[in-house]
């Protein structure tokens, strides 16, 4: 069975109506590409605000609706972008080998993957991932982690290592 | 001389009997092969209990009886991998360049290597690293970073930067 | 107009005359070939004290009088190494992925790159960045991030993203 998936996309100028998201649409395709693995079951667009984000996250995390949730924006170095401060109080566990591999192959396509607070961890026994805001930013950042991650789903799902990593 | 390591199995499949550790020994065999710079005085398995952890990485380093412990195992995803938050509460300093190397170096082996919560840092003037549980996992994060490891036990060991860090 | 910076040896050594120090002139010659982008406007050299660090830090970016500054030494293992700690208290905001890209690129280099507490962060609007205290390794990791750091500056002075950064 495909996984649900909730695409957030945090900008104050999309929830406003003065932007389209681009980026909730961009990772949907990516997504949409990785041979029925994910179905995005939940989409909804913030502003910056933390309060917001949380409330989505914790929403779509609390009953298992979403096992994975891609949290896009607000991942920058101005003191509007408040994605990870939002999420660092809910992570159960934070995965930073996950983030380190976002950035560590984003910065062989741009060195600006430097100045992105990008993140991972688990919340209520689902994934939660936060890429930067831009299309291209959100997408590339993702694809450098997605083979992996219907296992991190698993295991944080069952709350069990699962064989491969299984002691021994 | 020799640098006197301890090596903690976290397992709660060893630490009942139900499967061999074959990580520990692993990472004996992988120290052994080091010239003669190390040497294993200290091997235990535990369950997934961050008490337990803690207890005996607090033993093994209060008396500098181990100037290096790895801790493998408990670095997964899952909810039951407890090792890095028993670890945390424990660390005098962090050394997050360590943990990096090890993910950076494992990543080129496999992407896997996004999935395990991979640290490093200074604990009663030991070094203490925790690597994955598997064979695999545990020597791949360790060989990405043992050759350096000798420094930093010296530096921890003696509060001092030592030469090669001497500012100017 | 050339961004204003601050460049701030930590060595207990310099700090009392027993050495020179080498790794101030040494950023200040990286900043100054990087085509007028930077002018170094304020240095100074303080023993390995948190508070000292704190007090140079804190006068130093309060009032925007260093829109980037520079902390070298200080960021090794030994429990004197207090740099990272005197300034976790004070980020706003965490830019881990810059240091990472510092690790990553330095490790190419060095492998005793794996022992630097480098960090980055946003402390009163103005990015700061913490390398460590040889003249060779504060000069290579700051290479590393050098050509992105005057858009993280722009950020963290305006608030604002950025148009290369704005989602959509
Ligand atoms: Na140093």
């Amino acid at each position: 069975a495909a996984i649900p998936v909730g695409i957030l996309t945090v900008s104050d100028a999309c929830s406003r109506g003065q932007a389209d998201d681009k980026s909730g649409p961009a990772l949907r395709q990516l997504l949409a590409g990785a041979g029925g693995r994910w179905a995005v079951v939940a989409t909804r667009v913030v502003g910056d605000s933390q309060a917001a984000i949380a409330q989505a996250v914790g929403a779509w995390t609390q009953q298992a609706e979403c096992r994975l949730v891609v949290v896009c924006g607000g991942t920058g170095v101005a003191a509007g972008d408040v994605t990870v401060a939002a999420l660092e109080g809910l992570f159960a566990k934070r995965l930073p080998a996950l983030a380190t591999a976002m950035v560590v192959g984003s910065l062989r396509i741009t060195p600006m993957a430097a100045l992105s607070q990008v993140a991972a961890g688990v919340i209520n026994q689902s994934i939660v991932v936060a890429v930067p805001g831009s299309p291209k930013g959100a997408t590339e950042n993702l694809q450098q982690i997605l083979a992996v991650l219907p296992h991190a789903v698993d295991c944080a799902a069952t709350g069990r290592s699962g064989t491969r990593h299984l002691h021994g």
